[in-house]
């Protein structure tokens, strides 16, 4: 019997193709398969990091995400969408993984910090070989590009989602040190509202597409919370220890 | 007058030497002065990353702790010690700047998480030129060896110092929904009684040294609280979501 393949998550980092590890970069020339998350009519953010990578030989395995927004129309249900998407997803590297070949998915960011892999690894690492190759987060891909120290010798760094309800979001952000929020985009507006009440808005950072050719690190004040994109995060530094 | 030289800060990785990105390892091979820290007598984490890559010519700048630990005898206090020690480092980085020699101070994971290069650049980036380049940090280092999804969609992630009082670590463990706890060591013992009575100790995974060539990853009931090394965490992966 053929020797089954193995599964890699691998992080290429939050966008500059410099930011990939050299482990990251090693494993995926050597991949007989690359598989990459995307959303329908996109290239997928991942993928481009490392396209320049790849040789014609290896296979290209896209995954479509078959919604782009959690607002799906009744009966359907994006819970149930994408937990069907995820099944599909690993029935198709499964097979290649049977078949005796190495899977190489590729993950913007690390793949275990709020990565779609993870899906992927939940349902497949049980029954084969994986191995997790970590990369550079977008959280401290953005702290390096706005150049604020994170989080300092004994404080609490607390990681939130945006599209936590309002009270969530304040109770945890009043009791943070230092806070990371993630999932901005149409999130904006709530979550300036809170820092704003918090009186935290003076110390919060933020930034569109860290590291990627089209970063843009603009005040908070300044954000149009109609226009911020997916790939946004705001930064909450801790207080200076020893300054 | 010369140009002043160019500070940076730049993340290594959590300890496997091919967990370096590209753009570290450009910058590390171009720098014409390396810094970095290291306990009295010891070569220095960071410094065992990256040593294969330098040559000859380059400089080193050791920084050497003046203590080991935070219990110092009266009258001397940590804070002061370890701030005159800052200072100085910085004065010392400083005169090379001025001189036109750009300076690579390496630092272990990445340089704004948890990172003693913050308290350097606290010191030094209003004054010089300085740029971050980030690194995968120890705690993607830590759920990648684990192999753990670490945090699911909209769940919240904290991150805390084992150093923490015993009820505040308490409290902020309780009501997180996926934890990590860095700095154990001498703490271990009071952050496991912690986890014990949360009922949390099932859920959680330790790992030792990481990513590195002497990397432990042992059950938390068989760590020996007294042998937990500096180099360790504790992580509490978030509960799957559509396992
Ligand atoms: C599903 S999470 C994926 C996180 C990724 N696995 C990581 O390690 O960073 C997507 C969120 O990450 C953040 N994000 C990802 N890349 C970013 C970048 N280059 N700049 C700013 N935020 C980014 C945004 O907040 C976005 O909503
Ligand atoms: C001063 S902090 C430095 C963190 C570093 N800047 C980073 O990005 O990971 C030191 C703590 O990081 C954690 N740590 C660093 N490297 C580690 C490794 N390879 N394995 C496990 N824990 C590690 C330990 O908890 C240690 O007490």
């Amino acid at each position: 019997m053929a020797q089954r393949g193995r599964l890699y998550g691998i992080g290429v980092g939050p966008g500059d193709p410099e930011l990939l590890t050299l482990k990251a970069l090693r494993l995926i020339k050597a991949a007989p398969v690359v598989a990459y998350f995307a959303a329908k009519g996109k290239k997928g953010n991942a993928f481009g990091i490392i396209e320049a990578h790849l040789s014609d030989v290896q296979q290209r395995l896209p995954l479509i995400y078959p919604v782009t927004t959690e607002a799906v129309e009744p009966p359907l249900s994006y819970e149930s969408l994408i937990a069907d998407f995820y099944d599909a997803s690993a029935i198709s590297i499964a097979e290649l993984l049977e078949a005796g070949r190495d899977v190489a998915v590729i993950c913007e960011g690390d793949p275990l910090f709020y990565g779609s892999y993870m899906y992927l690894h939940d349902r497949l690492a049980a029954r084969f070989d994986a191995e997790v190759v970590p990369g550079v987060c977008s959280m401290l891909g953005s702290t390096a590009v706005l150049g604020v120290p994170l989080v300092y010798r004994n404080q609490s760094l607390s990681v939130l989602s945006g599209v936590l309800p309002e009270d969530e979001l304040r109770r945890r952000l009043a009791d943070a040190d230092a806070a990371v929020v993630m999932k901005l985009g149409r999130n904006f507006d709530k979550v300036r509202r809170v820092l704003d009440e918090l009186g935290l808005a003076e110390r919060a950072l933020y930034v569109e597409r860290a590291t990627m050719a089209n970063q843009r690190i603009v005040p908070l004040t300044e954000v149009d919370p109609m226009a911020s994109p997916y790939f946004s995060l705001l930064v909450v530094p801790g207080e200076k220890w020893q300054a």
